[in-house]
């Protein structure tokens, strides 16, 4: 393979481009992915066979808070700006082959079970927007508001569901809304008011059976049994919201952070320099372990044995790992200054991790904990691969 | 896309092995996959988006009782036939890459964890040989059996583990061995012996982390804790076993087919029309319910909230869907004569199934239970698609 020989030679970037689409596109989209470049509004097309880089596509607008997700053949990602730039991209070519501006301000995004719809969480103006995932037409716009003289609320927490669903939270109107698109021109909105105060971040179990949204306004957490949507939100884990927090909140944690190992769930605390363990049964919390900073991200391996933590500032430049049995800090990592992000490959033999004032994304070996590669990259932030195509909620 | 334009004009197995390579091989592989052929010694290669097939690839030896696993990047399958043969297929490109006659009676492989390697479960010569992913070249010879003098075992049930593990069981001995490939060349064997009498077939659960082998010799299941090897295999489920069985048994069931969903399985069970429901934290029988006759697979639709069932003749026009949270049959379809085998896509929309004696693979929508395609193969049996790439265990 043409351009895995001369990226292996570190050159994969530059030359790359300038190789016909025919001898770039032969291979297989299983082992790609991207990184997300912050500060150039770049991303790098990476593999994770040989470590190497593929491609660097430029001009993707505002990527602070990016993220991204995969078409279901895995040859597509589909990229969220912060500015309401939604770009997709084709990985095998290493070129943008649509984008468009459609809000002024954005917080990520979701494909639809089937892969035939991408939905985008807004802020300006609050609501979701879905959109062909081939063409990039708009199917359906739905407004954040009651009536269409109410104001529209920022949305966030926007996860795909089975059954062609997505689940979003409301942050300034305090809601959960469940939207059915199997006719894609026809939403089927089931809303779910008074939630609890502020929302501001929501993830599903990999099942895609419960939603969970953090509250910020209050302590506690929401949850909502997609199996069950008579039985409506009710409370879990009260005094896990910031309210608790005597110490200042450097960052609030990503609930997509929250690790599903076994039988329960690691959550960063909020402020404190610990991670809660939750039965995933009871949702209750049966332990702590305290940690050398503010966890942000909790990352469980894809066998559920470890659990990779990142850090807020002043501490994050270290990752620790967790291990599920023992429940104690087995390795505590310095991958560089700056850690912002971690990424397992699907089988979780490796993860990527992003330091982003190192300019770097180093990868480990999960088992020995052995660095394997330190690939450049220019400020760093999220890591998505492909595999996440085939997962609920990713 | 030509080629699926093609196929969906019902020409792509003909035309689409007319084009160059350049134009058959621009796409990505996440939504590919094979449906085995076994009685013309093909494999189909087929895409889930469109719902197409895309190749015919003959000459691939006797693919009764065959199966398949993929690469990390999903470009190539490595497909395991009865008689030893272990082909290299190109999934792009729709032809075989490489092929070696490596035993002269085999039961299907796996791959490691990093995808550097593929191990084949022999009969004859009982054992296990270990190929390089890229070339097929010989790595490892595990020969089955205590001292060289010793007649060997035929190995069942083998698996791959995460920490570059493979986990079988010796059928004529009673053993189970977990051999750790960390370096490729100088396989590290762990043995338990007197496992329990005929130990016929294995699976792991999708965490990687306990390995379980039916007993055909007696009542009764092993478990191995794979994360506690020094605990040692342990008995479970007495009485699952064909000892307990009044019945004629028609077909063993595979264990590849018991049903991981949330905090339970659903195992078919030997001879009995119903499937055993157990308590994956006791691993005790907690419930069973009645089918319309022997289950052979009990399948878990990705996100646990179904159980689709297939079974042995003379009742093996059917498959029955429970629904996972009433424990109840919701619906018994009828796809055709000797269904075979059932695959889900990666996030479950859509279930393939084999109708062997009627020449078909249906595919069905499996929330509405729609049929949503019926492609024509020569007496099809196992399909497999390249999501499993990503997947421990498959």
């Amino acid at each position: 393979m043409i351009v895995e020989t001369l990226a292996r030679a570190g050159l994969g970037v530059v030359l790359a481009i300038g190789l016909g689409a025919c001898n770039t596109t032969i291979r297989g989209t299983g082992d790609m992915g991207l990184i997300v470049e912050r500060a150039s509004s770049s991303i790098q097309v990476v593999e994770t066979s040989n470590l190497t880089p593929l491609y660097q596509v430029a001009g993707l607008g505002d990527l602070s808070h990016a993220s991204a997700v995969f078409s279901r053949d895995g040859r597509y990602a589909y990229l969220f700006g912060r500015d309401g730039g939604l770009s997709k991209i084709d990985l095998l070519q290493g070129r943008v082959t649509k984008r468009v501006v459609q809000a002024g301000n954005s917080i990520g995004g979701a494909i639809s079970q089937d892969g035939s719809m991408v939905a985008v969480s807004n802020y300006d103006p609050g609501g979701v927007r879905i959109f062909d995932a081939e063409s990039l037409t708009l199917l359906a716009d739905i407004e954040a508001r009651d009536a269409p003289d109410d104001p529209r609320s920022k949305v966030v927490g926007l996860v795909d569901a089975p059954g062609q669903r997505f689940v979003f939270s409301l942050y300034d109107s305090g809601e959960i809304w469940v939207a059915d698109m199997s006719d894609p021109r026809d939403p089927q909105v089931t809303r779910f008011e008074d939630v609890g105060v502020q929302p501001y971040d929501g993830l599903i179990t990999p099942d895609g059976r419960y939603y969970i949204a953090g509250l910020f306004g209050e302590d506690g957490i929401v949850l909502l049994d997609l199996w069950d949507l008579e039985a409506g939100p009710r409370r879990i884990l009260d005094g896990y919201g910031r309210g608790e927090e005597p110490l200042p909140v450097y960052k609030m944690p990503h609930l997509e952070g929250w690790a599903s190992a076994g039988d329960v769930l690691f959550l960063p605390a909020v402020g404190r320099h610990e991670v809660l363990i939750v039965d995933r049964r009871s949702w209750r919390e049966v332990g702590r372990i305290a940690l050398q900073g503010q966890p942000i991200f909790a990352v469980a391996r894809p066998d559920g044995r470890q659990v990779w933590v990142n850090f807020a500032h002043p501490n994050n430049d270290a990752v620790q790992v967790i291990d599920v049995v023992s429940r104690r800090v087995i390795k505590t990592l310095k991958p560089g200054k700056a850690v912002l992000h971690m990424e397992f490959t699907p089988r979780g033999e490796q993860v990527w991790i992003s330091a982003r004032d190192d300019d770097r994304v180093k990868v480990y070996d999960t088992q020995s904990f052995a660095e394997r590669a330190a690939l450049p990259a220019e400020k760093p932030s999220g890591i998505f691969l492909t595999a996440r195509a085939n997962r609920i909620g990713l």
